[in-house]
């Protein structure tokens, strides 16, 4: 930090010394129109003397490359500002650096005076999007790669193909694409079109086709490549078609088709999936069960590793390194695939020490609804990683993000990664000492404000559902509710036993709307903590408590009428009973706490037994200041409260 | 009304009889996505028989007249509905209709069982945009005419020119956009592709080149076409460059240059503008001055009638008819010209008894930030224009809307005219004799949210101009007391006497970001009113009041601190402060009539003076809560009470 800050008024321009291309210009016209939404001032070509000085020493690669150099060095004064990096791509980190910068203050908008040398700890830090389950279009993708580009992340995972759909106009295989996706693909020049505008904003495009399993969307149009009789459809659900590794004719359509696919997108790596394969197809094919006999394989696992090391050689005469999940992992693939844990982080540290490149995803499902706070504290280097020595933590080289698209749309994808996924960015760029969690929340707010001017709709979707839901704009009431609660967590929302997921269902409950994490508990909870650590005594405190507990305690009232008028909402009346008697217990917990009174042990067995049920939630959703508040009504116990004085 | 309701479920389907186009077919598709929008229903293309069958007799005109047919009957009963019109023009309006009709109930989503049969009053249903003194891009200005279809509006009056920038590329005379545009200005493949738009929504577009006034714009390519000496900028305010209508030169380059635009626009109809013309130019100028003499000319009036009339004879001859403002009406312009009246209803029925077909925009200007319910009073057909007889009445087409764009930008725009201009739309559709005000406000609050689905950003805009101001997206005092404000009104925000307004000056002031029309403050007001008629004595209505006084009274408290750490929320420290004071006079005031008591003479007088400071407002803001506070403080006044008892 240095003294001051530097005006950012009518009068800002951008000046650029050193290389200087198509792509850097581009880049600083983006930044300018950001910089002038999140301002709101028209900044006009200027003659005066520029006040942000940018200097790039060599051009970018043409395709980036893992590893390429991001590291920056920013220095803003009084007078002025200056952006250097060894190229655009550095500069491209270093400009959403100064963004993040710029603020509100006293005289007007400004950047503090700072001087800052920054890189990555990672060179790989990914998103993966799911478009099989739920198609996302590419006008939503792209404001997703912008707020990607916002927090420094560099890989787009696209996971293009599963049992759901196929996404990728083949003009090989049109079937593929014709039968695979109820007419919701990318066509080839969308494609490249897209990876263009990635390109631009220093984020790689890595496809996924997931084969030998979740493949069923390939076989509609090609059944000759499964293992099982078919026929198939999109629905339904389940991981048992898999593709048939036994046949050459299987090789003969991948090579053709990956051929086709590498020169489509230009990334040096391309993943092949090959997680779950349950294989009870291949267990139920005699063909396949003699094929294995003949070739001396013990398991499926070693069907899939001959699968893979096929394919691995398709891949690198393509030129491609081959990615895959961690089930890939096997001794007799080479060392040049990249593993990509999703089952644990042991998965990661194996494969590093048998001298396996890897990525990290385990712990960084955005699916799973956990905080921000959770996916924070994973790191890729520590548990099992904390062990290795520097060469086998060398072929460690970042991790991904996961949306997994089971429950999102179009509509609500945002919401569902922004801004959670912040937090697995910083993860991946900072260094493994920062993990303070109260820091880390203050600036994802900060961050998720700034998301919104990146052109992301992750809060004012929600605000939209809400009003579908209710019918109205008058939401007041809905959002009291709506703001407390959070999605049950894991794979809760639909277990396996309750049979295929139905992929058309609209998404339009409270579920669908509600922040994966909510803030306004996490808030309350801090301040029970606090009250706590003050012997029950700050007033201060209380009378916030108060003030949300008889928020709660009256919403009912005013939020019955109209969760009772609208289908959609009709599930939640229960929640917002329990809120009600929540706000309630609260309130007189707090009541004997002041008078220093115990209450008897039936008052609390009784608010126990209410906090309890309304924990367990409704509608899929958990009533998230019901813990904080079983701790407000456990204090009144004598005991509790000489504990913590 | 029938009985019952058409569920809208995964399984609604649309069908098509009667004639078929490629226009139509679109207008189906947008149709079905605006509903999956609204309703979040994935709908799939459906093999089940269809629930809207729609039928058109005929096909639209290619390029769409004023007056054609747009009538349409729509039927729903809970088996399906049924939607025909003679065109496909017809359709768009019912289906919009529909769309209407569709809430969310107990059962999910429906439309209630209706028959209509319905059609305009007016063929001319119009907005004007004016784009030159703020530059407004295309994705803004589409989906305003998405708005405008939504509520069957049908001519977009596209404002061009004027002095501040000309916004269209002239191919004959580059230096109009080049020089005139400072790179803001409308292609001309883009105008196409827009026009196209807005029929495909039927919706006309009408072009206005602004002359030969408020053309300084034209002046920095084309000195020559000026009757002052110039050099003429961008910059700098008044309307005094002005064309020369003496010089022969002139004519020719209009020939050529309105020849161009005749073809770049299809519609029938051409605006030249020609509104304040204040001459000072021409008086100054001794070779106009002999040129008026020469010609018998008393009157720079008789001038520009003269100019006029050459204008007139350019468009007839390249098939447009000529529309101005209404200081183009004179005896010597013939009967096929159009007069739009803007300085009063009086110049309509003139025109209209002179033989002229006139539009109403006197008391439809969005920029002058009255409330909807002013606009609304407005009818083409009442107070001047209500002495007409049936075959002058016959003359008046309709009316416009207008967003002047002194103070819109692209960000605040939509807030500019949604959804206020729904209320304009409604009076030029809806008989005369529909103008209960009520129930506009509570069909315009539907409109409203409907417009957000529409994809109109006017609610949405405005809260993120409040984060952008607030620094944070913790905002809920700001918007307590962004919600009791409105604009000042009329053209009390920048006085002539002010002298230029700065075009490129940021846009980012409280009253950027707030509505027109507090809707906090009317229904504050209509509290008041119940509460008066009750006696005072409803404790429901009371209790309503006071929880609204208290959170005034106290907000103050919250917001003072964000206030004052923003440059641009600082102005507005006054306002929050009287907005306190505002409160707690409104609370002592109901402490008095609850108690019945009269209060001293020389408490009303404090209260009083408070609030008629309070009302004088700050930062260009009205204090809307100070007016109903106000009676509340009168009605302690035994007199007062006595009076409603």
């Amino acid at each position: 930090m240095g003294a001051g800050q530097m005006a950012i008024d009518r009068s800002f321009s951008v000046a650029v010394s050193g290389v200087h291309d198509a792509s850097l210009d581009g880049e600083i016209q983006r930044f300018v129109a950001r910089l002038s939404r999140q301002t709101g001032i028209p900044f006009r070509p200027m003659t005066s003397t520029p006040k942000l000085q940018i200097h790039a020493e060599h051009k970018r690669e043409k395709v980036q490359k893992p590893g390429e150099d991001e590291s920056y060095e920013l220095s803003v004064a009084e007078a002025g500002a200056t952006l250097s990096a060894p190229n655009p791509l550095g500069i491209l980190r270093g400009l959403e650096t100064f963004l993040q910068l710029v603020e509100i203050t006293r005289s007007g908008f400004a950047a503090p005076a700072v001087t800052i040398k920054d890189q990555p700890r990672f060179p790989w830090r990914g998103l993966l999007i799911d478009v099989s389950r739920h198609f996302i279009p590419l006008d939503v993708l792209k404001r997703n790669v912008d707020g990607m580009a916002a927090v420094k992340m560099n890989v787009l995972h696209w996971h293009l193909s599963d049992d759901q759909g196929f996404r990728v106009e083949s003009k090989k295989f049109p079937k593929l694409h014709e039968m695979g996706s109820e007419g919701m693909f990318y066509t080839q020049a969308e494609i490249r079109e897209f990876i263009a505008y990635a390109q631009d904003r220093g984020i790689r495009v890595v496809p996924e086709f997931d084969i030998p399993g979740h493949s069923r969307s390939w076989f509609l149009g090609y059944p000759e490549l499964s293992s099982g009789p078919g026929p198939y459809s999109l629905e339904g659900g389940g991981v048992d078609p898999i593709m048939d590794p036994t046949r050459e004719s299987t090789y003969k359509f991948l090579e053709k088709f990956l051929a086709e696919m590498a020169k489509l997108f230009p990334d040096a790596y391309f993943h092949i999936g090959g997680d779950e394969v349950d294989g009870k197809q291949w267990n139920a094919n005699p063909k396949i069960q003699a094929f294995m006999r003949e070739h001396g394989m013990k398991s499926n696992q070693d069907l899939q590793a001959y699968f893979n090391q096929r394919l691995q050689k398709i891949l690198a005469k393509n030129h491609k390194s081959m990615v895959g999940w961690d089930e890939i992992l096997h001794p007799e693939l080479p060392k040049t695939i990249v593993v990509q844990s999703w089952r644990g982080q042991e998965s990661l540290a194996t494969a590093a020490r048998q001298g396996y490149r890897g990525l990290l995803s385990f712990g960084y499902y955005l699916d799973l609804m956990w905080p921000a706070a959770r996916h924070y504290a994973v790191d890729p280097m520590s548990d099992a990683a904390a062990t290795l020595n520097a060469d086998e933590k060398s072929r460690i080289l970042g991790g991904e993000a996961c949306m997994w698209a089971e429950w999102v749309t179009p509509e609500n994808i945002d919401s569902h990664i922004w801004p959670r996924n912040a937090a697995v960015a910083e993860r991946l760029w900072s260094p493994q000492t920062i993990k303070d969690v109260q820091s880390m929340y203050t600036r994802l707010n900060a961050v998720s404000l700034e998301l919104e001017w990146v052109g992301l709709r992750h809060r004012l979707a929600r605000i939209q559902m809400l009003h579908r839901m209710a019918g109205t704009a008058d939401i007041a009431a809905l959002r009291v509710l709506s703001e407390v609660v959070e999605p049950v967590k894991d794979y809760d929302r639909w277990p396996d036993s309750k049979g295929p997921i139905d992929f058309h269902a609209p998404l339009t409950r409270m579920i669908d709307a509600v922040s994966p994490e909510s803030d306004v508990a996490r808030q309350f909870h801090d301040l029970v903590t606090a009250f706590a650590q003050s012997g029950y005594k700050d007033q201060a405190i209380e009378a916030q408590m108060r003030a949300r507990l008889a928020l709660w305690r009256d919403n009912d009232a005013k939020l019955r009428p109209v969760l009772e008028q609208s289908a959609l909402l009709q599930e939640d009346v229960p929640l917002s009973k329990d809120l009600s008697g929540l706000g309630a217990a609260g309130l007189e917990a707090l009541d004997y706490l002041d008078k220093s009174q115990t209450p008897p042990d039936s008052w609390r067995a009784a608010q126990v037994a209410l906090i309890e049920e309304a924990k367990k939630g409704n509608a899929d959703l958990l009533l998230m200041v019901a813990g904080p508040i079983r701790e407000l009504v456990e204090a009144t116990a004598t005991s509790a409260r000489h504990s913590t004085q």
